[in-house]
């Protein structure tokens, strides 16, 4: 009798307004608690009230996801169903965890991670969530091709440039670092005039992978983006309008 | 009586191209003066002439304002509903307040406030506006996602360089602005490569946020804003035929 | 009579795939020959032959002139309502002109010039600047936000660093350089920072600027050309089918 | 009969699955291989085995071009008429010609151009292919424009800074080089303030080659870029749906 009670209990607060509230303003207090720690003079004087807001907003996580998993009371199983859940509680569960609980950079990141939860209660993040996601086929065979080029020109650079800046070209994984930190195309002008003094091809070379990489493979990737973007707004206008679709279908 | 021939004879004159053109005048002539004074020797020769100029500015100001008052002289509150006359009226009182008047950076500050007045004389220019407006809806998500990027990797840098690099990472802020510049790609070269003395992780840190922050958020932000700008513009076109829009309604 | 006959054999000429074929080759091989300039050992050893070639392919564009004069023969002031006909009068005889004709530079630039004939004959290059007027009213309501934006954060950039950096900030019009300069980003990082030895407010001025100016107005832009070549393929692809149009006019 | 028995066998193995995966796997592994022989450390102790496994790999080659010639059995001549064959033969075969075979540079190379045969056997790449070949006009008439403007520019650049800086502006080679490097905005601001110290239209000269070159055109290449890309997705889409539409036509 008292686990449906509990149940209806919990599912009535996850729809109140103050749950969600709640849930945002203690992981923006999480967040800017963990932001103060990195300042040495504030931690020297108030590190323990500092410390002191990360256990309280510890403690809340925990109250909200009690919460959570007694509305699934009923059938705890499908609590694991949703992978946002899934997420909060290895959350709360790593740092207690061995190898974790003595490894401060593991600490620090798992308290880190505590950020990502934003997404699971903005739902006007979600547009971009849902567009990257669409994005992603697109992106998949545009990263292979990229992958390919930088590859490609990787071994050429190899090939030309390898025994004259071996820091650069030594080896072909060096050669894709050096090519990928030039589709920003900082400072190639440098690059270009000192590979000219090895070959007068550096200067085909170059030009042939500004225009292929930075102009035209970059320029398809705003295309991918702005397509999936497209799509993921289209998704989003129809989820909001079922209604509207369904008196269409009642009228007709 | 005189009252309704006063507000009669402003609203025709508010009407008429030339009041239109003698605003625009106004504030084209008082922005080339504020210019001419950061000129030195102009100063030296011709302040007072230019001084001089800006106060006629100042005049025609206040007479524009006066009879744009005069127009709403039957219910004066209503003067008060459009944000712009507030905006004007704002703009010519603000250098008379103690606290204002003796301040020269404030005082300046007003002046150059007079230059956003072209937006509302300029109605070509409310295309702009209205889009950038229909971004901020996008905008505000968009805008949240990369201050959760930029935050998370801020941490993380504090983290990876918060001992070696001090002025770069020492501090959560400090990183941010850091990144922040990174956004840029200026340089991108040389921080990765001085990175990557102190963890070989660097590599991946920087990648990663290359092409996290650099090409997919950019890339987004692209999108939102060229949504918006179609949106704005369809607007203002819907906004331009009214009438075919009700002879349709008429004909059915 | 003979005026007549001459007319017809110029239009007739002129509708000829050799005609048009033999403008492009005299326009490219010219341009080639004012390249070839350029190189001064070539210039020593076949100085005479290059400007041979030049003489030639004037020669060339008189009779390509003389022919299209012909046609219009019969009407002669028709030729002058052609704006192409002017234009390729005015770089005939600009180099017979008094006063151009002394002048080195003037004669290089009027040679130059010939070179935008290559518009008049290639008509795939149209759809470009079709598309650029077609940009050219939103990037006017564009370049005013812009000029706005630059004018403001120079007057600030003016009262903030005018007596520190002179030559940087000293005048407005030396802000408003070196701001659009920093459109490009380049060397974003140095000039915040030794910004920030000034006054603290440097950060939000740059950072603001970044955000406003290189993000929001340059995507703008990005939006504006995007929608003008859209259109002007739209524009093209309509005027390639005025007989579909007809035909289905006619079907109705 | 066994031509025919072959024919049969050859054909069935090309439409398995494992057939088309191994050839992927052969890819890869020899892409991997290639990669590995960069790095001297491996090569010192592993020599002999990557070579082996490149051997292995080019075996691979071999077979899968005989098994993709067997299916042409009945008419051998019907195997050239795919380019990708003619492609994957002269790749088998270049190695073991004359004037190839001693250069070890050729020789690399045309291991290198094995990678180009991802696109065979990766459907999903062909969209972006299909996009870059959708481009191509749009970008031809492009192109033209661009080297146009470079070449316009390049001339007034040599006119104006030919003597001052022979390296960057001695030849219009030079310039253009110069001028497309300038493309990427890479050290603009020290480029314009040595040119300044020459004449001072070099603050025209550069910041109308930025608006022009560097903002407009490189925006419409966005624009023909995504234009085209959006054509390549709804061939794509249309070629996917063959049967719908024939279901339609039959429909009616």
């Amino acid at each position: 009798m008292t686990r449906t009670t509990i149940a209806e209990a919990c599912e009535t607060a996850i729809e109140r307004t103050w749950f969600h509230l709640a849930g945002l303003a203690l992981i923006l207090v999480n967040a800017v608690a963990l932001g103060l720690e990195t300042y040495d003079p504030l931690v020297a004087s108030f590190g323990p009230v500092i410390r002191g807001i990360e256990y309280v907003c510890l403690a809340g996580f925990v109250v909200e996801l009690l919460i959570r998993f007694g509305a699934h009371l009923r059938a705890p199983a499908g609590f694991f169903t949703d992978a946002w859940n899934v997420f909060d509680l290895l959350i709360v569960v790593a740092p207690l965890l061995p190898g974790v609980r003595e490894n401060v950079t593991l600490l620090r990141l798992v308290r880190l991670a505590r950020l990502v939860r934003t997404f699971r209660l903005f739902p006007s993040l979600r547009v971009i969530l849902v567009g990257i996601r669409r994005a992603l086929p697109g992106l998949g065979s545009f990263l292979s091709v990229m992958v390919l080029v930088l590859y490609g020109y990787a071994m050429l650079g190899w090939m030309m440039f390898g025994d004259a800046f071996p820091a650069q070209y030594g080896t072909v994984g060096r050669a894709m670092l050096t090519l990928f930190l030039l589709l920003s195309l900082d400072g190639i002008t440098d690059t270009l005039m000192t590979g000219r003094e090895v070959t007068e091809w550096a200067v085909l070379y170059y030009v042939s992978y500004m225009v292929a990489a930075c102009y035209l493979l970059t320029n398809l990737l705003v295309g991918l983006v702005l397509t999936a973007l497209q799509e993921a707004h289209e998704e989003m206008a129809a989820a909001k309008q079922p209604s509207t679709a369904e008196t269409q279908r009642l009228a007709d």
